[in-house]
């Protein structure tokens, strides 16, 4: 892949005062023209008055050194922005821990367009710039924050960007879940399992288990049925200031997976907690950006003139 | 239908001051039965301390002279509660015009147990007297404003509580709607037609038509394809706060319905706006009246311990 | 558009011995280009071998006199092969007349591929050479023979191809049918409608409201309720050898549709009556083909390799 | 739990010759009740005419011993008849393993009717005496014979009555699927897994995933996905004619399921391939049965008149 006119010089809203002056760069690691992708706009941002720094492992992993290389923790209180060059997955990654730190993030897709990397490689000199002098749409993701109790402690913790996933071994049949919210009895569901997603996860797997698209701005997940015993189990949308409660009842083999990381072999009587977090992620779109736009065109609806 | 106890005079909680002070009631009209239930629980208001009237049609119906007949204006400013007695569709009715007036509303259904007429006919003595005295839950839907617009002018008005359709004339063949949002650009959507459901209305057709449960406090809308052309357009929650416009691009014989009300015969370029209403509609639980209750029992959910 | 050379003489298969000596070739009426395209098939054809008549109405709308234009029962005696030039909706609506006459029929999709029209006008020489010498699959493909009765008496029968449509009027709401399969009571539906959709429709209407694929070689029907009220009335498929009867029993201004024809005006006790024609429709494809590989373009699902 | 009448000496249809000689019963091992159950129904086919024999673990776990007790291959061949007293699950097991021997299988439910266990424990009196008689509706259900291959040789094999599964570990993420139908490539499907029901299946787990019904004398299998990545990997029905082979393509602790076998650690590259068994299940009902009577009562539907 060859990027467009590395070497010119003039970049829309290159002129006044920089908005954001030191960024930090996180590229894909495993991608193939990630060192040159990541070179490349390392090198604009310098460009563009910016200091730039690099995330540790994209460092190690490029071979790149001439930029500093800082771990998460140090990225969150040195820089101001955060430009991902990836897929949604890289940014998925990197935002969860970001978060906490309050840092805004850019994504740039390396391929295919994606829902929260809306910049193409192509053309992230003409989207950056302004970006860089203020001139952005912001938008506040909400995050989730999980826990798994066994036994009146908890054993383990993790937040969730896209969705908390329950669901039954492999070789297992349906597992039992009892569900909760805000100390409410709602339902025992027989099913494969139960996705709880939030907005940012609802065109993911939620989405192939039959759930609705959640706008950003909805506050409330939607809790979806995998393969429910009962026909009546459909997706519901609730609120995100409730506290979602799954309990096992039967199965075996049950797993919880909190968007990547995975805690397996759960036991009857174990209880996933889902709250939302007290951070949110800061997303950064070009001026004129429309969630309508990305949807349309990932869900290849038919587009009108 | 015999009720319980007519005779018997303590009522739980029918101690102390009392709450509301002027109850107007409400009945569906063509049921039998209305009249001599709308009987006993005036009677029995009575015996609490309350005024009570009759709404205007309910008078004529069931020929309850003994009480006042009020329309629903004069309800609006004399009485400080209404209760309505009949299903769903009487609280649709009834509820769309006294949400205006902030006129909180309690439902009892005669029939079976409805989404939103939460309390039996047989358990109303125990279940009035403590509202009457101010022990209640309280909820407010939102109530949707809709407006027609031909050749930029308002053709037609409405409040719907359930839901806005949009949908083509029984023998056409498909209709082509373009959807935008807040002037953002959505998609050309062909289908038999479409819906933008409340959370009230989510159980209602809405949920026919494949979408998912909204949570009553979830302050958004649902808007659901009738049959898409295109397999990718699904259910999407939307923001209340938005405005939502759907115009008519293509098909024959086009109406809109808006809760019951329809509005035929729409031509191209006709464009239905929805927005959140000023107002909501008020609905009075008992202490202790759970919404995931009333959703387990009305879709049939296995229930847990 | 242009067609790739027209003056090329050696299609592949054009030597030995031709299976189809009198082709009739039907054009799709409004299309643009439609003119050029059958002009250069017929021509293809006659280099071939050939004898070529058009379909009456073809030869009208594209004003080519050189070839005798014969109705549809006079092709379907004199000729052995018709040749629909088109998409998918011009296969239905001739298809349908042909099939009593048990003439096969090949389809070249004008523009996009169709489900059963499969030859891109691009490539029709490569692959309509082989077919006349006899080197192709054939298909055969149920239709449906409907009637409707009132009061005892047939006032309606049509043949359709894709799908027997029952459905409300466009300002009614719900409709409830009486649905029976050879006689023995099935339920009784309260829906938007009804489809009765064969293999050939289940990629078509059917689709849209939820029903599964059928491959061609089912003997049977899908019946896919469209918004049905009772979340559990989900779609069936039933054995063709079935009669399949849905009565209306509530609603107003209920319409069918048998593909495109529509009679409208249904009263309540009016039954629709579904049967399997004696006649099927007889497709051929050029050697190589397959359904799947329609499908997958088709549904753009991913190909693998 | 207590069987009406025991002591009642006539039964329905009990004159005239016997055209079932020897009866086998095979009771639900684990259930409550099910050694009275079994006793009595061994009791009233002795009174019937009928030589009793018991299925070997149920002779077991019953402690009845004035039956012969046979294993399952002599059951096939010594007796012209099986009932079986436990729910559709009990059906399922020995159906299996009784159809290749071809004897024919009524079922009793101890609790709710099943889809195939059809004549309440209540009235098995009214009800088998006439099948005894020779007074039934017969019905064949299509057997699945389903075998795993891995590097050119056979692993592993097995009859399904319900359905084939192939599924995703627990913990890992989606499964990549090739499909191939006759050799023909469908598609490579990512999802949670794949299930492959018969018509006796598709009420079973394939409904739960989003597949329609199927009638049983449909010849054909339907391949659901279970939450699939390309929203338009719709379910398919294919001719039980077909041979379906699905290749591990991509995810970890992938396992495939037969009715209530699991076979797990699949490897990449291993290939489930399912064919129609030779054998069918005959299953039994006293006339007047019908197929559409059990759906409406198992799925709710409502009831007309």
């Amino acid at each position: 892949m060859t990027l467009p006119h590395p070497e010119s010089s003039a970049a829309p809203g290159d002129s006044g005062l920089l908005h954001f002056a030191h960024v930090a760069v996180i590229g894909k690691y495993q991608a193939a023209g990630a060192q040159q992708a990541v070179d490349e706009i390392a090198h604009f941002l310098q460009q563009q008055g910016c200091a730039v720094s690099l995330e540790q492992e994209t460092a190690a992993n490029t071979g790149l050194t001439q930029y500093p290389a800082l771990n998460v923790n140090a990225m969150a209180s040195a820089c101001d922005l955060a430009l991902v060059v990836g897929g949604d997955g890289t940014m998925l990654g990197i935002g969860r821990q970001l978060a906490q730190g309050g840092l805004p993030l850019v994504g740039i897709n390396q391929g295919r367009l994606g829902f929260i990397t809306d910049i193409a490689l192509g053309e992230y000199r003409a989207k950056l710039g302004p970006i860089l002098h203020g001139h952005y749409e912001e938008e506040a993701r909400d995050l989730m924050a999980a826990s798994v109790w066994r036994d009146d402690r908890v054993v383990f913790q993790a937040t969730a960007l896209n969705d908390v996933v329950v669901n039954r071994g492999g070789a297992a049949h349906m597992i039992e879940l009892r569900v909760e919210v805000d100390g409410h009895f709602v339902a025992n569901q027989r099913a494969d399992g139960l996705i709880i997603a939030s907005p940012t996860g609802s065109t993911a797997y939620a989405l192939s288990a039959g759930g609705p698209l959640l706008h950003p701005a909805i506050g409330g997940w939607v809790m979806v049925p995998i393969a429910p015993h009962t026909l009546s189990n459909r997706p519901i949308v609730l609120p995100s200031t409730c506290e979602v409660s799954v309990t096992i009842v039967a199965g075996h083999d049950a797993s919880a997976n909190f968007d990547m990381q995975s805690l397996t072999s759960l036991l009857h009587g174990d209880r996933i907690v889902v709250r939302r977090s007290a951070h949110t992620l800061r997303l950064l779109h070009p001026v004129g950006w429309s969630y309508y736009d990305t949807l349309r065109k990932k869900l290849h609806w038919n587009e009108g003139a």
